[in-house]
């Protein structure tokens, strides 16, 4: 679907849905010189929203990169009143790992962006925990540590802010990370923090949903991926899968194969985040 | 797994978990002549409850088939506590079918009936509307209108039971039938009543789980067969599949990808339980 | 995804990629006040193929519906050598059935016909044996028998095309049709012979695919539904599925499970078809 | 259905199938003291073969454990013409990994065995490329070249032999090794070399399988994991799976979505061979 070696541009738009937006878009691209490598739309009938996904090679594009946004916005944005995000896919999006001690995700993160599998940077990884430190320092990233119990919680999560602007992080991803954010951390990062909940949401929101998932006597398991927002285990879903299970399995074999679904379905979804695939609207995604 | 030619027994067994059981169950088929032709065996190990399923042929067996519940009760089960139940390959279960006005379940349950891939009779088909009544009578199967209100509830399931009775019926399917059996009704035929919810429970139970799924934006959809009991939508899980979904699917498009799932889900579930392969303990399935 | 309300025409393309095409198109139809319903373009790079599916509301459309392929092709499809396919949401495709002795994809496509579950017509149904008459008489559809030898084929085979043309029949399926199709016969409807396979093509083409899956030991087993084309088992695949399977499941097993995938893959085929869906090229589809 | 705490002994036994085989076993076990944690069996109808996986508590055991082999022998497995191995649930398999230069299966199995995901040891690793030592090193374990070309592969495979007997080496895991084994290398690790190959065999066995795979249009792409044989990529299937793709993805979606799949099905197989889950019977796998 999409093209890895060419220099292309994406805008994602999403607006209230009327007549003349695919073609006044279009236009834009194609008389400016730009060859379009990719083209979805979508239309949510009920809310009348209407989405859009284009990228475009910008071999011959005759505008100036750094000029798109605005001429995009004047000529178009305005017009229809829409809301875009434009991204250029020579630009790794700069990424912040937060994990505790469960490792399953965290290595298989690091093994991607360690043999090139995801064009992305990850400048710095940080826990409530020691655990993982030798295994960042090993990869040569760096690792803080943010211990965090309900008195210094606030402070904690500020120096955390700080610390991820430092660096330009332009998305976090928690990789089985064991706090649970607060309100004001999540407003700082609007669906820019990725969380795997290890359950198809929304059965089982919350803690130890293996567990309940074993009393409940479910023949699947699952696996979310999601945007955070102040409402626990409630943002827009990016990614889910599941697996069979049976009555032979225990508790522990539900935590077993869940290992496999959970690292698999965040991947996915950080995949989708990086490819710039992901419009969010109404607490829930457009995946294109 | 299963030899469809054979005529054999089978025993549904479970008791505290406790030496000597397989020993002492198989050592009473083998010793009176008996085959073993499937031997499955699972251990609770959190309830310490064990859980047995032994067909045999019943060939060179020397106890008359009348007997062998009593032998066994006599020689095994009071022993061990056992609670069991005994069931002959060559005796169909008696089915009855509930429905509505949704004809895919019914229409594909019809099918596997006519066509002869279950060894099952189907007495009566009940309902609360006449919608289906012309395809029930083209099948050559009795038809039963029981419109159900709040004032005529009680004594519409009273008749309805009795003609159960009358027909001899084994235990009753819910084809996409609309109507909340009332716990008096549920309580007659513990274990017997089989539904199919369209959604992977617990999550999105009650009414209209499309719509849910369609408002929570959930990237698969489920179906759900189980066991009826007094509390909705949450009796013991007999067999759950999903299938994918995207931003494209509306509310329509989940009822249509719906269809299929329930009516897969829900003859997969009557399979098991025509094979005689579901224990049910502690509101959990064993499905051998 | 698409609107099940709205009078829309479809059209279906492919040709050269090339520069401005999507804008060319959206032009078309905007400029004469169609509004776009659904969009979904697609390009080959490997082969520098453009396909596209666009679907708008003809409420405000000014072009008059019998015109619009003339003016299309005039205005548009010439200028870049595409060709094009225009279909109406409101007419509904014609197509016969071809069955034999199974009858679970039969019983599948009637009771979706029968429930109103796709925009259909079944003018007629062939079978080269006489068991499912009384099924296809019982729903009113015509039944024709052509029993079908090495010395007959080529008549029977010429009268089965007479028919189809004397009922306006759009498209063919076979619904486990156990007869090779004459390459000439295909040849007469090209991409418009679906059938179906109890196989995960290309593994297991031909003769008794769940033999030879038990045989080999597979771990899980599948169904593809496909156009058929002069080589047996190797036209465009249009949806595949796949089931779990153990070293339990005996030969019968995997029949009695590959039904169910058989059906549900051979529908799937079947709404994409009749949606409009399926693009052609290359021996592959496009399905959008 | 395992107990991880236990110490136990495991017996997996195949012979051809007979009256009393089922009670045998169990009394062996139930008469010396053993409780059974897990017993599944299964017979091949068609071929007349028994197959048995018994899981035995040792802890009152009063056969010594180096004694047990050798009593089984004498008063069960003679009687019945049985072929039988003996595992202990404290001795952790000794494995060895080939790799070549794609990394994925290799981070994904390190990742498990660093993380104590399996009760394994992997004392070498050995491949024909030196790209993955500095990964191989930095977890600690021995790293082998063995570069392979036509005229050096008998003696290198020679020493690879060695060198496994050497470091007591149970079993061969190709982790995307890019080398074609000889059949002397072979024979001497019967049903101890485990492979993934990247397509659902069958289907695209050989080279370059996603190219295969995405030149013939399928709709879902397959992983394999088997047993080595000298046939290639016809060995006994362990596990198996799929996943679903499009007309939208190119050759490279394929090979990263099968990446996904690779790791998984490989750590599968590997899973239930360390378990003893697995008997080989006539080029299949019984599974329990």
């Amino acid at each position: 679907m999409h093209n890895d070696k060419r220099n292309t541009a994406t805008l994602l738009i999403h607006c209230p849905d009327q007549k003349g937006l695919v073609i006044s878009v279009t236009e834009f691209i194609f008389k400016n010189g730009g060859n379009i490598v990719h083209l979805a739309q979508h239309v949510d009938t009920e809310k009348q929203v209407f989405f859009m996904r284009i990228e475009w090679d910008l071999a011959d594009f005759i505008i100036p990169r750094d000029k798109i946004a605005e001429y995009f916005e004047t000529l178009v944005g305005k017009r229809f009143d829409m809301r875009f995000s434009l991204h250029f896919s020579d630009v790794a999006p700069r990424m912040a790992l937060f994990v505790s001690k469960l490792p399953h995700c965290f290595y298989d993160v690091l093994a991607r962006y360690e043999s090139g599998e995801w064009q992305v940077e990850i400048p710095l990884i940080i826990s409530n925990h020691r655990d993982l430190q030798p295994v960042a320092e090993r990869h040569g990233i760096e690792f803080h540590h943010f211990p965090i119990n309900k008195d210094n919680k606030a402070e904690q999560e500020a120096a955390e802010l700080e610390l991820l602007k430092a660096r330009n992080v332009d998305f976090v991803v928690l990789a089985r990370y064991m706090q649970i954010l607060s309100d004001e951390f999540v407003r700082e990062l609007p669906n820019r923090v990725i969380n795997i909940h290890h359950s198809f949401l929304p059965a089982f929101a919350g803690a130890k949903p293996y567990h309940a998932a074993y009393d409940r006597g479910v023949k699947l398991i699952g696996a979310t991926s999601h945007y955070v927002t102040a409402e626990l285990d409630a943002g827009p879903i990016i990614e889910q899968d599941v697996a069979y299970v049976s009555h032979q399995d225990s508790v522990n074999a539900l935590i077993r194969k869940g290992r496999d679904l959970e690292k698999i379905v965040l991947s996915r979804a950080i995949w989708h985040h990086l490819r710039h695939n992901v419009l969010v609207y109404d607490n829930k995604t457009v995946i294109f």
